[in-house]
């Protein structure tokens, strides 16, 4: 249980890059990181416009100072500070991660990155060896996989109550995008333009969430082969998608399936994960997360709560209200925040920590997955050897 | 509304090969042909084991005399009966549906048969032109397609309020044969082995319903291409599969999912369809067969509930309750043995019938579309063309 | 598990009085008693209106010699013929159930009434002797009863699962009548005026339905004091109520409450009982019948299926298909109505059956507690004592 | 939307009563207090044992000094400071919040004040004038009032969407305390004692939150008379009850049901409220609270959701995130704490907000109400005048 307490002995001095005012997920990062004082928001170059980004950082109690026009600007100036950041969070576009983070890890900053961390495996991996090299943390904003019940469910799997895994089907499929709506809305008009996107819509922007949640659930689960469909529904799209299936065959003999769609009219969000076990499944949505069905065959199907107290320590450690109660999305972003904090305080001291979160190895896997897809896809929807 | 009064003048005299005692669906064959009297259930050879099969049929209230040891004996002697049958219902196993069938329409009876309606589509051609030249209805039992519902989401998207229709996702995935089940239930047994089921389980056994259910809803579209990936997760099924998963591409650019299991530990039945449109989808559950979700985009979901006065002509002609009341898998079945009474009353006076059903037709396109997932499947789960 | 042989050796020769053509509840009636042939429909008064009674009737495959102008007529007919009727259902407005009824015992005949069974307790309890003297079987049909679901309930409740009961929570309100809806409709008219609904509304139409289901999941159980508070929301039903709360002491303690109402508007039922015992709940809704929750506090919720093999040997024996199709409200009459037959028929032998029915002590009961309810509402609202 | 950026120009110096280490509501006013800065947590008084309060006040980057060891301190201390605090949280036991609260009123403190606000309707209306008096605010946490979706329920009411309101059926109905867990937990314990609970349990406890939410959404509705029965099924509790129906006439003739339950076997939390008026009905249940069903009679069922581009300006300008996205508890809370903080801010410039929050007179009522409610049910569960 949170009762806000100390985790760590002092805040640490934290900056944004991106996530200005109007961003769609700006705030969640803020409203995660300060909860409980484990980060201090001490500086920023948060908008593309620096004078919007100035004037918002000071209405969130930024020293004008230290609202800075660039992130260039801003590593270069902190760095040369007695108090200046200690980390970074980058809530930018996504074709600007992989030099924010380059220039970070090399500014010896600890790092929150958004996803998809960059357009290429080979990017990935040269981040993920920089982080290495610095000694850094780069904490992945899957901001579903910080829910409890995550926990429960790796927990059950863990456990064997699943017996050997079989089946794993994951979507990630709204509908907010079943029309041009990318013609009056910034925020879509980047993700569909593979200059600022990458090489793919959809895969990247909802697709790797779920994905991320099968890693966070079955960490020995392997990818062998894949194959990709995808479509763009809404024309001037292509090359980039809006639509996409991919099968995939894990080394262990289990199939899986991911469901990745901005044009599922009328659906709110649709982001699911069904693992299928030999005896038993498991099934989390995030629409409501305080919930995690159980399903044995031939038992009646049990829907276990968050905060009760039949769940495992791992499930339970991070709630911040009894159970009954709802927590939501913000709370599971708080408990990624609170892990990524220790896991920086550790690392400071050349530690590492005892516990999971998305890492930059799970950034790396993201893009790895999003390049097999693509590659399958564009080779007219063939099945190809993950790599 | 019905309230039980005659559809037809006289009741079809009619008889049932297979659905003995203990069998799996021979009940709601019968209980749907009798309701309402429209068929009249005079004879048959209800079961491998001529003489179980007798002492059910006498149960059943049919004369001893014309409970018969075999299907063949069966048709033979009725003809010479002025008062012989007219109509036959097939629910044995896969593997004798051809011949039964096929034996019956040269007998000049009406059929009713179990899905799937053969093996292959050659086959299946043949009892086509066979039912085609000897003008009779063969209808056959895809017994969710007749629920009111499905003619309101027919109905929906007729009428444009889906906009064009870009996903069709499909699902029929339960979990009870989960493991080996087959070694002590006969049921199952002959389900799991290519001479008694054809060259598919899953595909051919639950796959084929929400497939029809698509069929129904969107009489329209056609199937270009497709690809499957089929396992076997119980050891000893192979080359049966106990899951699966057809992607396929329409003529028109919309792509559809169908996803068959039965080893989907804890659920229940799982049979849903998803349509998707550019301005809205619509979902139904097998499960809760009272309740359509219509979900436009940037609108309220909406629960459309069967028997309310909001829906169209067609969603409401075969209640047979107020809404609220919760209608069952028994009324659907009910409405289609409605639906092939009068089929048949009309083609004995050369005419057809205005209204769809489950018709020889459907039995073709299914049998059509195991084999190209088989193909697909058997070929290393490429893309085939849909032939 | 019922494959349709046959429950009683003949047919029960059956007439029905009321149940026409555009009745409500006339075609449910019919449906359940003829599946199976534990009933054949013989004879019948189906209308107020005699030539479109009979009509009907011919049209329901009745001689047409046998379709009377009224049920006097066909009680004295009948009588005269060797195989006349030998049960009768009462399907008519409240106001004639109970003239028809005694009648019908008078004549000799077994009844299924309809609820309510007549307007007074003490009509009923002499309805109720008359039945003992004559050893006639009276059912009463609360459809709802007959559900496999509540007899897992009672099985739950009588195996201690839940501990000592505390609380029974009970509604049906539904919305269809929310505006005068009775000017333009009949079958509403007559309900809300007291010559012809008796001296209640929704207690008796509604309110009385869950409260069978409490008597028949907790048959020991025994009402001590009740208050009821009742309203006329739409001018021109008072004094009859269309909304009535009814809060009730029962003998060992327990408390209770039932909310039966017809303006709860946009609800298509609402139908449910919720049973909250020291260590556990059960609740079960008639919308989704083929659900019933169990709720053992500090475990996961756990939701019971229809036809699972985890059920007890009630629940399942009177099956039609497996579990996961879905049965509805014409699964739970037909169960009601074999168990009918059965009990017609080991009375004719002078016997009694070891299983419950909604017998006539059932419709004793029901008009018992809208009297009580009435006693109290018109009182002031004030707690009376049960009687 | 909100982004974080200040509502007030500086942040208000804040402290707390209360809420330490392992108490259940104190972390939920820090994290919403905290949130955006809109107060600054300075000194509290947070346990009953000093020591403990101050290790944890510290543990919360709270000055050492500042960690009082009790209230009267803390007010006395912090009001010899320049930067003293301007606003206190009230999060102990019920019996403290009067002394606590008249205290803060008079040390010129705003003040928020867990419910219930004190035990008599006298206590409670001379904290109003005392409020009054020193224009301070004085905030009421019920909670799940700041939901948006209470804004839309009450937008559609104000709309007149509903029509005339007849029903409102309330209820919150948790099963934590079916046994008597007081024994081993000190939450619990002081809840069941009169002498610190008051004179109810359940009552003030849970049932007074779905009556706020009812206030809120129906401001305009005045309780004429009520009726209340209580039950103490777990031994020991007595006078106090564990279960309440509470029924109520209003002014305008519509009818209310409130039902208070610690012993709901198995239920999370059962805190729903359903609204029902001539034309339709909203319903709302706080463990699935980014849903709102809107029901019109005679149209299908919708589903309101949170974020959404068609609910009303009220029910928008709070999100945090979009649509889809759950949000939970805490943003309910943070909203609330974010009204009290612009609310503080006016009355320090002598000024009132345009908006609502539950504010002293709703902590009035609901006092009022529980002492209505104890006197019907002590004096037999009679019908009382509303005073
Ligand atoms: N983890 C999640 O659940 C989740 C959800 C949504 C978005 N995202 C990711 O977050 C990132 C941002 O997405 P968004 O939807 O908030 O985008 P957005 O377009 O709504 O906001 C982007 C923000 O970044 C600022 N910005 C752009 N370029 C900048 C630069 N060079 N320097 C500083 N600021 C700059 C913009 O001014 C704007 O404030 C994307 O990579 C996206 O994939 C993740
Ligand atoms: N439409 C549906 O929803 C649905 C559901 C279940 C089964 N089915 C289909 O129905 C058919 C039967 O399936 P089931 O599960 O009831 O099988 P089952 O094994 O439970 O029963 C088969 C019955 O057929 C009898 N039989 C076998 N061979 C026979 C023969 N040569 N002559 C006469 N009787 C014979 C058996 O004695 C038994 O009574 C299959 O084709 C299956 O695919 C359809
Ligand atoms: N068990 C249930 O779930 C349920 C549901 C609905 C109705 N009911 C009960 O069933 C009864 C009938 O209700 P309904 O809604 O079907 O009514 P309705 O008004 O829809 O139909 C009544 C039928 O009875 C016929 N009738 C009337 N008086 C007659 C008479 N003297 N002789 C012969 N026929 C006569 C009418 O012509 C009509 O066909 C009522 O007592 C009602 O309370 C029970
Ligand atoms: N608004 C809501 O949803 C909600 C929910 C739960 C509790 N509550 C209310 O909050 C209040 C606290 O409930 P709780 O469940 O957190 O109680 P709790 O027993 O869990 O915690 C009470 C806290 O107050 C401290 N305390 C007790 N007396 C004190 C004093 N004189 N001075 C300083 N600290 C003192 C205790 O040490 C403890 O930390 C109650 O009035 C309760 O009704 C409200």
């Amino acid at each position: 249980m949170i009762y806000g307490e100390r985790a760590i002995e002092n805040p640490i001095r934290w900056a944004m890059v991106g996530g200005g005012r109007g961003s769609q997920i700006g705030y969640i990062h803020r409203s995660s990181a300060l909860r409980d004082f484990n980060f201090e928001l001490v500086a920023g170059a948060f908008d593309i416009e620096a004078e919007r980004g100035k004037d918002f950082g000071v209405n969130l109690h930024v020293n004008p100072e230290r609202c800075y026009p660039d992130y260039l600007t801003m590593f270069e100036r902190e760095a040369e500070r007695e108090d200046g950041i200690q980390a970074v969070s980058i809530a930018t576009p996504n074709y600007t991660h992989y030099e924010i983070c380059k220039a970070a890890l090399k500014a010896g900053l600890h790092v929150v990155c958004e996803k998809p961390l960059c357009f290429t495996v080979e990017q990935a991996e040269e981040l993920e060896s920089l982080a290495k090299e610095h000694n850094r943390v780069v904490g992945i904003t899957y901001g579903y996989s910080g829910h409890q019940l995550i926990e429960q469910a790796r927990h059950l799997i863990a456990n064997g109550e699943l017996g050997d895994i079989r089946i794993v089907n994951m979507q990630f499929s709204h509908g907010f995008h079943n029309v041009a709506v990318e013609e009056n809305n910034p925020s879509t008009k980047w993700r569909v333009d593979p200059k600022f996107a990458g090489p793919s819509y959809v895969l990247g922007d909802v697709g790797t969430h779920p994905l991320f949640l099968a890693e966070a659930m079955l960490p020995k689960m392997k990818i062998k082969k894949l194959m990709c469909s995808r479509q763009s529904f809404v024309k001037g799209r292509a090359p980039l998608e809006d639509n996409a299936y991919t099968l995939m065959e894990y080394e262990n003999g289990a199939v899986g399936m991911v469901w990745s769609c901005a044009v599922n009219s009328g659906s709110m969000h649709g982001q699911k994960i069904r693992v299928i076990g030999e005896k038993a499944s498991i099934e989390w949505w995030d629409e409501h997360p305080n919930q995690l069905t159980f399903e044995v065959q031939g038992k009646p199907v049990r829907i276990l709560e968050r905060g009760m107290g039949y769940l495992c320590e791992e499930a339970l450690r991070e709630d911040r209200i009894g159970g009954g109660h709802p927590e939501g999305l913000f709370e599971a972003w708080s408990n990624l925040y609170r892990r990524f904090a220790l896991a920086m305080k550790e690392a400071d001291q050349g530690k590492q920590v005892d516990f999971w979160y998305p890492d930059i190895h799970a950034g790396v896997e993201g893009v790895r997955w999003v390049e097999n897809c693509v590659r399958s896809a564009d080779n007219g929807a063939i099945w190809v050897e993950y790599k």
